[in-house]
């Protein structure tokens, strides 16, 4: 990516507000794809109030759309659509395209990449976490409370020099980046955490520090947390010894926290359960991999999330 | 039984405010002993509104203790503590026994016959469910909504003279009430009901309605249902084919209603986890059942109560 780049940002929330303001707010040429904030943000513009420093645009220096068709062309498309808006990827995404265009997606979950690498090409394709805690409080207005570091990696592949000159570009508009040397390697490092405390989090309606106050749910939380990493190994991904013991730890001292899967639950929104929950589970059930827990959780969760969309 | 004999509630709730109540109100010689309640009825007296026809005492006409020690031996004693308080079977009971005294428990859940068999001797147990829609609105005030029947049956073996003339004392006494051939079967065709709809109700938040609102739900109620039919089996007890169906037919008719378990958890107060889940799961280990669904489920339900008792 260079200076003169085009940036399209698929699904401007809270993630796609922030990161896409912070590059616009550097200089780049962004343009948003919002949805249900359009009319809100083409009255009021886009507001964060951030821990690494507040910064606003009035909507005459945003470059905003209510329909992809009448975007340019981007040398990248970030993807930050809720996953479970996926099946949008082709009509959102395939009109932004040109040759040489790279997709990432910073979405949570497992099977993103995959999904997007299989309608577009896997060399497109890159992927990558943000660690944020961040809240859309209106339309338009983020709160960027705490981290927001991203890490991302090729989807096909170890480092490249475009995933450098990627994260060099965000390292250079107050957004820390790091490249991954193996990217499922990251995303099933997060998954450790994300299983027990969105899946457990949001079917049981308990924060983190909820479900580890007592040595059952420490073991509970653990046994899910053991399933998910006997999985990835049988994907081949050898997770480090003491993963458990360390997350529940740093868990531990975070205080009461509300996982996304929990708040969606609460507001009465779709939860990510097929990223989260579900694609891990087919791993699973791919390898062979025994996860009574996660089926457990998984089979939960499709009842709450009401909708029953066919099983894993 | 007789007239004349002597029965003891301990734990007047509102099964035993409303049970004890109704032999009263027939002129058997009734004795409570309460616990938290005491110095409210001790005031106010015990009032009931019931479907089948409201009836008060005022204080001096009910025999109530807040001390066991203070009661005379009984020839029946009606046990209706919460099940998460049988620890306290030895100082609550042991005092109202001689040589004939018989022992009725109308608690929920498996395990507590056996338990009080364990204590004071097999031949002096008998089980019962009660089939009822009751609520305790404040102390010495409960609330009798529907139903009402009870079910009982001895502990070791089939009907006895003994069983008959407990029922005919409820029956006389506006209690509707059937001796079981067998109390075990009785004990387990409820747990198919208790299990998924206390058990996931509780750890959920949800009421049965919910619960099988989707195909999912009902997908998971009847994987429940099936591993407590395959643990009964194991356990020799064979129950009707078609069971699942039946029951969730008869739960959709049943409209919101909330379990007793997840009413606990709404309300702060303990559930009554092992009689309801953490017995028959023993059940099914003993017996190498595979339960994952309920293993999961008691689990989390653990989680919920905090308090952390020795696990199954």
């Amino acid at each position: 990516m260079t200076q003169n780049s085009l940036i399209a940002v698929v699904g401007a929330g809270s993630v796609g507000g922030y990161y896409g303001g912070r590059l616009a707010e550097h200089g780049h040429d962004v343009h948003f794809l919002l949805r249900s904030d359009y009319q809100a943000v083409r009255r009021e513009g886009l507001q964060v109030r951030s821990c690494h420093g507040d910064f606003s645009f009035p909507p005459e220096k945003l470059r905003i759309y209510d329909d992809v068709r009448k975007m340019p062309k981007a040398d990248l498309v970030l993807v930050t659509l809720k996953a479970t808006s996926n099946d949008a990827y082709e009509s959102l995404i395939r009109p932004l395209l040109k040759e040489d265009s790279a997709i990432l997606t910073l979405q949570n979950g497992l099977g993103n990449e995959r999904r997007l690498a299989e309608l577009f090409g896997g060399r497109r394709v890159l992927g990558g976490m943000a660690f944020v805690c961040i809240n859309r409080l209106k339309p338009g207005v983020i709160h960027h409370i705490d981290h927001g570091t991203i890490r991302l990696g090729e989807f096909d592949g170890g480092p490249s020099p475009r995933a450098t000159r990627i994260a060099e570009m965000f390292n250079a508009s107050k957004v820390k980046c790091e490249v991954l040397p193996d990217l499922r390697y990251g995303r099933w490092l997060k998954l450790v955490w994300n299983i027990p405390f969105n899946g457990l989090g949001a079917v049981m309606d308990c924060t983190t520090d909820q479900l580890i106050a007592t040595e059952a749910g420490v073991r509970l939380v653990s046994e899910l947390m053991a399933e998910v990493i006997a999985t990835a190994r049988a994907a081949g991904v050898q997770l480090p010894d003491g993963l458990v013991e360390k997350q529940i730890e740093q868990t531990l001292s975070m205080g009461a926290y509300k996982s996304s899967m929990q708040v969606d639950r609460e507001t009465g929104r779709p939860m990510e359960i097929e990223a989260i929950l579900g694609e891990p589970l087919r791993v699973a059930r791919e390898a062979g991999v025994r996860t009574p827990r996660l089926e457990a959780v998984y089979a939960m969760a499709r009842v709450l999330n009401g909708d029953d969309p066919p099983a894993a």
